[in-house]
């Protein structure tokens, strides 16, 4: 059984790394079944389906981002430090695991309609809480009064390159780049 | 003639819709013909290949910005203004045809090898241009000294969610938007 485990998480790391590399679609079961040395008749005794595999990767990445906002909603802290947070957050998920955080931003159309109308339920909740910290933040004068929808949008695209972009080997560690991000967004870059 | 180039006009509308909606690997040629009213056979009369259009939709949107960032970099104005300026430029390029730009910055990997590498070209020397800005304005003490590549690819990223978002129906007007997205990322969101 262990044996088993070990060589299915070889084939959902294998397959992260190629949908990573040439997109979910042109991906092929043969490839994947070449990378871990399998035929792809027995590739199926181990997954049900390449479907499977993109599902498993986009909602356990979702899976972060929801565990976090819940830690972080529940803080006795101010909406700024809040912000603080949701972006260390982004950052870390970013940097922790670059090849899933890759496909999950990249890939997720690619899943199928019931699984996709899930997964854009996640994510719309997820944003209403992000934009409610902003909202707050707003309304107690701590934020400047800017449309919350355009902050927020703004400040989620914004981190999305550090997924390309990050190796463990930069001179900038992830504390480094969180620092300069936060101040960027929160103070601005006009000294 | 003056036929021959309407309909090569549409094909080309049509096609940059089918990869914004299905991307580029999951359009094919047949699919476009019928959007078109053509046989496969009959629209190779009009287009050389798929990745023809795919070419022409990333390099007529890559000259955009190299036209708008040429005549910033002649502006007799602060790195401040010039950034602004930037920032506006990317809005406008998004707003105006998001069709484009949607397949611009999420189908350019799929350029064979040799047009890819050319693009990369352009696209390093507009980011190597558009960091110039960034540093000088570091210089100048008018910025925050925080990391030039880290300012760069944040404020570059946080747009790229207009051409999803924005319809020339909202609410909010390509002006509004940018007066909130240039306060955002240059004064910082912050009080």
């Amino acid at each position: 059984m262990a044996k088993k485990q070990t060589r299915k998480q070889l084939i959902f790391e294998e397959a992260a790394k190629l949908f990573r590399d040439k997109g979910y679609l042109a991906t092929s079961v043969r490839e994947l079944a070449d990378k871990v040395g399998l035929e792809p008749s027995s590739l199926y005794s181990h997954i049900k389906s390449k479907e499977e595999i993109l599902q498993k990767i986009c909602f356990d990445s979702a899976q972060k981002f929801i565990d976090g906002i819940n830690e972080i909603e529940k803080l006795n802290a101010t909406p700024s430090e809040k912000l603080k947070a949701l972006i260390a957050l982004h950052i870390t998920i970013a940097t922790e695991d670059s090849t899933s955080v890759t496909v999950f931003n990249d890939e997720w159309r690619h899943l199928s309609q019931d699984v996709l109308k899930e997964f854009l339920v996640l994510r719309r909740d997820y944003e209403s809480r992000f934009k409610n910290i902003i909202k707050k933040g707003i309304e107690l004068g701590e934020f400047k009064n800017i449309n919350p929808s355009i902050a927020l949008y703004t400040i989620l695209t914004s981190v999305r390159w550090l997924h390309y972009w990050y190796k463990p080997g930069r001179q900038l560690s992830p504390t480094d780049i969180e620092k300069d991000i936060c101040t960027l967004l929160i103070k601005g870059l006009k000294e």
